[in-house]
């Protein structure tokens, strides 16, 4: 499958419009055909577990989301509304950036799936998951 | 079943004890066998969609995160760890409070299930899910 | 909400015009507001584990999948395509007939969420889950 | 990680002992480090569309749950309980053997997660998911 995907520049700048997306503080590291990755900058706030300072499950499930979500708007050039994600929690996130790698699985005509697996800063998988995101044309 | 359940002010108090709970400003409105009602206050940070102003997907994912993991340690008297998640997403968030309801689908031994719906200022469901949480007797 | 549903007999017809429906032996036991009941006659193919005699997850998988579906059929009319499902497995299905209650979460114009529940000859709620799916009218 | 796999006979030996994976007719095709390959032989009692003659969702969701699982026990060299399954359902499974291409995503003490991709008889990828296993070990 030759996909087109839009750069690196063009993805930050649209993922950058979001203030949650800024909040979290998402760097797009690359993006091919083979998928983006993207990091994000720990943020006390982000912890869960006072005295083990582990990241709160939902910052990993926002993570998850942007990353597929992305993954799909690198080849439609535009981000798309989520319709449902699943994510697996694979080990405690402790305090650090966080990459991401997502592709997509498949781009249907009214609904996508893409995946998203986050690291942490010792490069070990914390979460991974899914999501199917709305890819109807927009209606003008 | 007649489960015994920690009051509204403990699990306010254990809640409270996450700096991303705080973040979000949890407030416990009701624990009772039916299941806990929460509250969320909004912040600007939680946008996605700078023109609609919509509520990123992974806020709504952690409220539901969180609340069906306070549904069991309601019952269990601490959070506990989450397996995975699945959201479903049913209308965009506009800017306003959230509530979340959520109760226990089943309490086993060594996993459980809770499922969790949040609304807006509206009483609309914007958004639906579940958890599996790992609720094993801790090691001592 | 008032939503007006076909009758059980109507339901009974649509849900009985799959061949696996019919492998399952679908009965269509109720159809009110609240959702719809079913039960499926167990058959030792269904088996997974020959010594403990466990229901094959994938039967549960259908069961939800299939009782939800028919939630959402029961108001639009017609069956609809499955976007995704996730399945939590409670406890072991032993041999006997199982039953499943399902109902519509959120009815929406492009996509619509519906739960089910399944339990065993006993009573015991053996697995639960949630489906996504395709509502938007049919293209003629 | 250097994962040791039980080979394909002795897979394919564990698979047939249930009577749900002998009815789907599962053959292993292929097992190592990456992951394995099953096949399943197409019934006329699958079909869920009598028109289209579509496969049914529970199929594709037994079929994935099935081979995650035995991506596992090609490690563990035991099938394990699942806990829960995501199924994305990406386009109708026209009658014709499926094939279904599944590996571990992490392997945990506790519990663990394994991703499948099913294919129809033109590589078409139909559905894929993913599910996470009880893999504690067992107690004696």
């Amino acid at each position: 499958m030759n996909k087109e995907t839009i750069g690196v520049e063009k993805l930050q700048e649209l993922l950058t419009r979001g203030p949650f997306n800024r909040w979290l503080d998402f760097s797009v590291l690359s993006v091919n055909e083979e998928g983006i990755e993207v990091e994000v900058t720990w943020r006390e706030e982000w912890v869960v577990n006072p005295e083990q300072r582990y990241t709160h499950g939902g910052i990993l499930a926002a993570i998850i989301d942007t990353a597929a979500d992305y993954a799909i708007a690198a080849t439609l050039g535009r981000p798309v509304p989520t319709i449902s994600i699943r994510v697996d929690y694979h080990k405690a996130a402790k305090p650090g950036n966080l990459k991401a790698r997502a592709h997509v699985v498949r781009l249907g005509r009214q609904y996508s799936t893409a995946e998203s697996y986050v690291y942490d800063k010792d490069g070990s998988l914390v979460a991974s998951g899914r999501g199917t995101y709305y890819t109807a044309p927009p209606r003008s």
